[in-house]
Parts: C-alpha cells; structure tokens; sequence
C-alpha cells in the first residue's frame, strides 16, 4: 500500500512534470529534419536509438545530451549520466553496445576534469569506449552530448511502438541504491555497483531481445516511469491502465521519498515493457536474477489514453490520441 | 606564381591561426577518457572517424560540434555545415556514411528553423539521413553538435596516420565555388552543387579506399590544408616538405584573397591525401573527373617536421615531434 496516494494528485505532477514537458518540441523537430527515399532507415525518431539495416544486421544511433542543471549540480555525475542513458538507448533495443563519440565545451578545466572523470568511470563500468569526437575549447557555456553505436541482429530488435493491446506493462528497476545527493530527481542504483552487476543487468535486455519475450520496450528516462510508459504508448498508438500500486518502489519513508516524487524520478537502471502474459514470469524473473526488481504493474489496450489507478479510483494521465508527449504527428511517416 | 608569398609569413599566419591552435586541447582530453581492453577498437582519437571492428565489416563512428561563432554569423551555414563535416569525417576514411543524431540547443526559434533548414538541405543533398537526437528546449546558448556512422570493409580502411617516407603528398580541393558571403575562412563549393555532383566527389574517396590507391587521407578541415596536412603527419609521426606554389587554388585575386588566406581556410569538399608515387596520376585523375582540382603538392619524409618552400625559400610550420598540433603524445597507445 502507498500512503497518501491520490492517482489524480499523481497524474498531474507526472503531467506537469519538467522532464516530460520539455518532450514536446520533438515531433515539430521531426518535421523539420526528415528526408525521403531512405529504404536501409529501419526505425528513427521515437524510438530509443535509430535502427539501419546493414544485410542481417541492425545497427543502433543515438545520441543524448545532459541537462545544464545537472551539469551544475555536479558534474562528476552529469559526465558518468551522459555514458549511462546513451548506453540505456541501445540496451532498450536489445542491443549490444559499441563504441561512444562526445561533443564536449566547457567553461572551465576543472569543470572539464569532473565531467570526463565521470564519463570515464562509467565508460570503464560498462565496458563502451569513447572512441573519439570534438571538443570546443573556447566556450561561454558547459555542455556533454555523447553519441554511441551498437549492434545486433536485425530480426531481434526490441521497438517501443510495437506495444499491443492485450499485452502486458512490466516495470523492471533497480531499488538498490540512493537518492543521488546532488540530484534530488535521479535514483542512483549504479555508481556503488561493480562491472559485472550492471552489465549483467543491461544484459538481460539482449537476452528478452534474442529470446523475443517482449512486444516493446523503453529505458525509463528523465519522464520517469509513468512518463516513459507515455511515450512508450504514444508511439505504438495505444492506451494502457496501471496500478499505481503495483509499480516497483525502494522504502520511501526511509529515502524521504514520496509516492509522487518516486514515480517522476530518473532510476539508474529502469526499462519499462510490454509482452504477451504468458511471459511475465520469465520476464521478470530474468530482472530478479540481476538484483533489480520487476513487476506486472498494468495491461495496454487501444484506448490511446494512459490512466492510473489506485484502490478503484481511476484517473486519465495523458491523452496521446488528442495531445501526446513528444507530439510526434504520425510515426508511420518517419521511416 | 604566387604574388608576394613568403613562406615565413605563410608558415606563421598557418601556426598562429585559431583552426590549428584550437586543436591543442584533444591529446589531455584523451589521456582523461581512455579505457583499456577494446581489441575490437581498430582506431580511435586522431582519426577523421573512430573503427569498430565487426567481423569483415569498419563500422565508423564520428562527431563534429559547429563553432558558435558560426551559429551567429550565419544559421543556415552552420547547420549545412554541420552535416558537410560529419559526412567528410566517414568520407576521408573511405566509408559510405549512413546516418546521423544530432544533439540541438536553441536560444529561438527562429534560429532552429534556420539551422534546422540547413540541415535538411545538406541531408537531402549528401542523401544521408538525420534518424534521432536530443533537443534541449530551454537552453541560454545555441549549439548543434552532430554524430555520425558509416560502414565499409574492414580491409579498405583509410587512416590519417598510416603515411609513409617517400610517399606523394596529394590536395584534391573543388575550386569551383565562392568565398561564402557570411563566413570569411568557408570557400563554399557546394550549396550550388547538384546531390550528383557532391556525391561523385565524396565517392572518389571510397573508390580510392577500395582501390588501396592512397596509403593516407584526411579530410581538409577548420585547420585548412596545411594545418590538416600537418594533423595527418601528427598521427603518421611523420614530416613532409610542400611546395607552396602547387597547392591547388582559385583565382585569388577574382575573390578578393591572399594566398595566407586561402590556404587557412575550410574548402568545401578537399581531401589531404598521401600515395605511393606510381599512384598519383590516377588518384589525381579521378578526383578531376568530378570537377575537383587534384596536384601532388609535397614529399613525406622522416623528419617529424612539415615545412614549406616558395622559390626556392624553405620554412618549417610545424615541429611536430616536441610540439605537434593536437599533442597527442603517443598514438599507438590510443587503441
């Protein structure tokens, strides 16, 4: 049971929340970039990371920028975030990752010494090098983008607008960990970890990929877990109901969590999922073996709404038919 | 004949000009990100772009910020421009370039629109589509900082530090073009080029790779082409003596340059090249049959120095074995 919960109070602060709102300006972006005539682009915007065939092959682009305010509130742990959530793109498909480039300014060289110290240890945990890229060495302002590449192949890719309506919503997220110190809104599951727990953890997501146990998959990002689900169900153009009840959550009281504050945070290894019901058990038993925590925590139908609910009180979240998050116009015209 | 050079003057303003001293910063960088134990990390920093070995297959991986400086002077530009120097970054390693991600900050949207018009101007023209990326929606500066993929057989790869003693140095730049009317140091060769004449030029590089007909290659960037040649002799450990006079060049003074001028600034499409001597008539040749201007400008010798000579008159601009350009202290320590 979570105390104090009203499903109304949490669908507006997911709804309201920053790191769902700034997902807005996406799909007018979209718009703007496209080209035609693009047979080998297999998947592109909206999806974790792009997909290129290559023969048998799916090869993985994403790219991912850090928050100034992160950057500021501690930048040991906005370089180690930008390896971690360009590493989560490629293991939300399944894939493995390869290879990291950065675009890095700074104002300062101990600002730079922080940031690249941290994007180090979580390149050196993970076991993706950083292989190159630029550096502007004369800049009014600080700023991380990474980009990484993977690989895998092309019939196992894991796809978050693939979900169904019948299907299963797993959440899987790591509990063992703390909030971060300098970032009230991050849950670091991965800093106190060793290389072989988080690779094993980001492993289990190449073998449901391989094992095809999942319809479609998403890293929980900066949205936090019910806003993920969002932009999850946003680009499979379905709906989906959760028990609010249901959603993996470390002791509150004793983090000084609450409910509301849980749900929009960012977890240091979170995936959000959907699959046939008769693979939930496997699915989360896969999770369970890593340490993390995995759940059924809703069903996905064709509603095109996302709602909440908690002891029989049922509340709409976001509307993705009439508004969106991302307000990705129509995704079957991106590829 | 060039009018009034002196290699001194031309030696200096190419040692002192911000494209070459901007490049200092990237060997204490690496130091700050390298990990170990990548045996499928073919190369990394100090090329055009990183190689990742998958079975027969390079995959390429590269990643260009545009300079603010740009951004002001020019939106359209710099967004084009973003794209133009990724796609030469696969181009000069000999690889087909697949797809980019860009990571996007913008002040207004005005501005977005205008770089975001240049972009898809270049994507659409090179055929290299933008599959994903990251916006920052609410940032107080504006930067476009774009990666990008390619792929090619393992075997083909061309690298910048694979030159040779006794090899031909080798320019290939499009002299058919402009000084470009926002950008100073930018010989703008291709805005007012057809998608089929800007991908014929690309393609000489990977014709060139496949053919094993140049030993190394470079694409001519913000450093110009002296201080490209100079990177590339960097990474080879190498040094070379060019003769000023052959370097390829417009009719300065129709377009109100110097030849110090010229040969800092950023070309359009220019290639940097080195090959064994019986090769560089046909490499030549097949860049002329795209319209490009291709002349062996220099020898590779041992001297881990890159001198330059008008009449007779012989300087040194760079010293590469204690100073060097991007100061990377040991290549072969990189990968």
């Amino acid at each position: 049971m979570v105390d104090n919960c009203s499903p109304d109070s949490v669908a507006r602060s997911v709804r309201e929340y920053e790191g769902v709102t700034r997902k807005r300006g996406i799909g007018e972006l979209i718009e703007c970039l496209r080209i035609t005539d693009q047979p080998d682009v297999v998947a592109s915007f909206g999806e974790d990371a792009a997909v290129i065939r290559q023969d048998d092959l799916a090869l993985l682009l994403a790219a991912d920028g850090i928050w100034s305010k992160l950057m500021e509130a501690d930048p040991f742990w906005a370089g180690y975030c930008a390896v971690l959530v360009n590493v989560h793109d490629i293991a939300a498909m399944g894939g493995r990752p390869l290879a990291m480039v950065d675009v890095l300014s700074f104002t300062s060289g101990d600002l730079r010494n922080e940031v690249t110290r941290g994007m180090q240890a979580a390149s050196e945990q993970f076991g993706v090098p950083i292989v190159g890229g630029h550096l502007h060495p004369d800049t009014p302002y600080s700023v991380i983008d990474l980009a990484i590449m993977g690989s895998m192949p092309i019939d196992d890719v894991l796809y978050s607008s693939t979900a169904e309506a019948g299907d299963r919503v797993v959440a899987a997220i790591d509990l063992d960990g703390r909030v971060h110190p300098s970032c009230l809104m991050n849950w670091d599951s991965v800093t106190m970890k060793s290389a072989g727990e988080v690779r094993r953890q980001i492993g289990v997501m190449q073998e449901l990929a391989s094992r095809h146990l999942v319809t479609a998959a998403k890293d929980i990002s900066n949205p936090g877990v019910i806003g993920t689900l969002g932009m999850l169900l946003e680009t499979s153009k379905k709906g989906a109901e959760v028990e609010l009840d249901a959603i993996p959550r470390p002791d509150l009281q004793a983090n000084g969590l609450t409910f509301e504050h849980w749900v929009r945070m960012y977890p240091g290894m979170g995936f959000i999922m959907t699959c046939h019901d008769e693979h939930t058990e496997e699915v989360c038993r896969l999770f369970e073996e890593t340490g993390m925590t995995a759940r059924p925590i809703g069903w996905v139908n064709d509603s095109r709404s996302l709602s909440v609910s908690y002891e029989g009180v049922n509340t709409s979240v976001f509307d993705l038919e009439t508004e969106g998050i991302m307000r990705i116009i129509n995704t079957t015209d991106l590829v």
